[in-house]
């Protein structure tokens, strides 16, 4: 039994289905579950070094304790690591230490730690097992849960990957606490976007509670990230391989991601780009008609209280739209983009590019004509 | 419907599955079985230079009629090829032209390129359709029906890989004509080991038949052919995973590998290392008490029919260790290596690294001790 076990989610998957656990304190229980869950014989934890030196030794302790043989790989941190080039390494030091088809991978960190380490599990000798120990808001409740693995192109984000289900996801909230404010508030801009396209009384929880959750209040945060799980292994478990209802959860990544690779994946976090992807998101969706009025004010309402930035970056449309025409949910001339019926609710309709970009000013001269007019209009906040 | 349409195989994979078409000159109607299989509005051909100069032309032309826009991109030939680097590459020229996942990648030529292509269509943007259009007697019945895929690092073959299903495997038997005489009987490799494995039958009819096989007399090829797909069709529909029954098709692969990877993949085709690695299996099959004597040497007899090489390199058993310590099918201590109960029956049976390669000479000395008295017994045939 895992010490300070607060919840249990499954994600049914037939014979793919794991646990989502959920504890305070549970990280020294973690290598008796992981040995349950993969009947592996060895485990090779994968982190960055400083959630590795805070965290990995407990894990590994617990992990040997468990009857296994363990090894820990140190990888830089930062979403520009999750590259080629990494998996490559990565590849070397697993065939260099030996590992086999009875090693485990084990993801000790945030998103980019489960993606590089998921993807190298899916790939190395046709696919290994993994499991995830998600130490990020965002990790927990988004990128560990779900199976999609990857690695960035310079060209964008995640265009290399693989749909790999890890074989555990084991939470211990506690590792929040050495997690800088930003990336606090990052990841929660994904529970934000569960309750937008999913469970408007969950919207309405975090409207309620926003300050005690980046304080990590227990009391408030156990139930949130709870539901946020069951949300993403509920829409996983329906829609795998993302053919349907799982493209939801790409709401605000459109934008998110065209924002992300403009940067080239610096000075921004995931998190924070999705928060103005959404905004925008949201935006079209009033303009197509589809949400009421309000819906894009009151969801930049409650990105702003998490602190998250919810005005769009001044590139010009071009460069969206050249960003925009790598996307992954792209096929042939429509982009497959998520609008909000309003909050609690969402579908994904087929957009031009034209029809995506559209509520983005054209130049910087229109920019500064569309600002003077914005000024004149407070209700169009959160732009 | 195919021109000379001679034979079709349905790989039962559930949501999965595919046909496998065997025709005689078939190649001019197979855009329009892609276009139905896959309802892609784009297809990309990846093809070696050599093949894509006699065969890419038709091909295009006929995925042309059938409605899709078409590409084509040329890797360099050699096993060499298959590698990260390549991968890298092949993401590169997609996303130059565009490919989204409206595409379709179309592999025409022998393993190699069929593995390359179908690994980068598990990976690019997390997985888009591919078909395999086999040009090789070894592609033919073997690698291209079952969605491995994969590409080798410099420390051994297939070390990375994912599974993926082919959405329709094309063959046009025509396109063996222009097949060097050395590739066209490596690739009958496949079809012995189908038939030792599977079926005496199928290994009878090799018997009655070596010599027209390798003229390509359609009369003895077309039946052969087709029940080399029906017993990788059935063995993949099994278990498409490799957890049981489909380990029995890397019989002679074991040490094949080791072979391939201790010669660095030069100078030696894989039909001929596998040849190498049946016979040694089968000799391991009659120490261990499995198959009854003679099996070997009838197996050793078929192979040089084939004119395939029968004889183990004389590397030290030490080497052939070393190489085997990275071997996919290894877990923990044990290697999961087949033997035969007899031909046409086989299964795999958990052995130590040191039984495997107990067969092997230890060293020069003793080798040339073990020639000596290999010519004074000639029924130990085909070392």
């Amino acid at each position: 039994m895992t010490t300070g076990l607060l919840a249990e989610v499954l994600v049914e998957l037939g014979e793919r289905s794991y646990p989502v656990q959920l504890a305070k304190g549970g990280l020294q229980d973690f290598g008796a579950v992981i040995r349950a869950q993969t009947d592996a014989s060895r485990a090779i934890v994968i982190t960055v070094p400083e959630v590795g030196r805070r965290y990995a030794p407990k894990l590994l302790r617990s992990l040997r304790a468990a009857g296994l043989r363990v090894g820990r790989i140190d990888v830089p941190d930062g979403d520009r690591t999750k590259n080629l080039r990494q998996v490559a390494s990565l590849y070397d030091a697993l065939l260099e230490r030996g590992a086999d088809r009875g090693a485990v991978l084990v993801a000790l960190g945030g998103g980019m730690v489960g993606d590089l380490t998921g993807f190298t599990a899916a790939t190395y000798l046709r696919g290994i097992p993994f499991v995830q120990v998600p130490t990020t808001v965002l990790a927990m409740v988004d990128a560990s849960v779900g199976g999609k693995t990857g690695v960035n192109l310079p060209q964008g984000k995640n265009l290399v990957g693989a749909f790999h289900q890890p074989r555990a996801v084991l939470i211990d909230i506690e590792t929040l606490r050495s997690l800088p404010d930003r990336e606090r508030a990052a990841g929660f801009a994904e529970v934000v976007k569960a309750a937008a396209i999913w469970d408007e009384a969950l919207f309405r929880r975090l409207e309620g509670s926003a300050e005690a959750l980046l304080g990590l209040d227990t009391t408030a945060l156990a139930p949130v990230l709870k539901r946020a799980i069951e949300i993403k292994a509920e829409v996983v478990s329906q829609d795998e391989r993302e053919q349907g209802v799982r493209m939801l959860l790409n709401f605000g990544h459109t934008l998110g991601h065209a924002i992300e690779a403009r940067r080239r994946y610096r000075g921004i976090l995931h998190g924070e780009a999705v928060a103005i992807g959404m905004v925008y998101a949201a935006q079209r969706s009033e303009a197509l008609g589809a949400a009421p009025s309000g819906t894009a004010s009151r969801l930049a309402a409650l990105c702003e209280r998490f602190g998250l930035p919810t005005a769009l970056p001044r590139y010009a449309r071009t460069d969206y739209a050249a960003a925009l025409e790598v996307d992954k949910k792209k096929r042939g001339a429509h982009i497959r983009f998520v609008v909000l019926d309003g909050i609690g609710s969402a579908r994904t309709v087929p957009l031009r590019l034209a029809e995506v970009v559209a509520g983005i000013p054209r130049a910087k001269a229109e920019a500064r004509a569309a600002d003077r007019r914005k000024s004149e209009r407070p209700r169009r906040r959160g732009r």
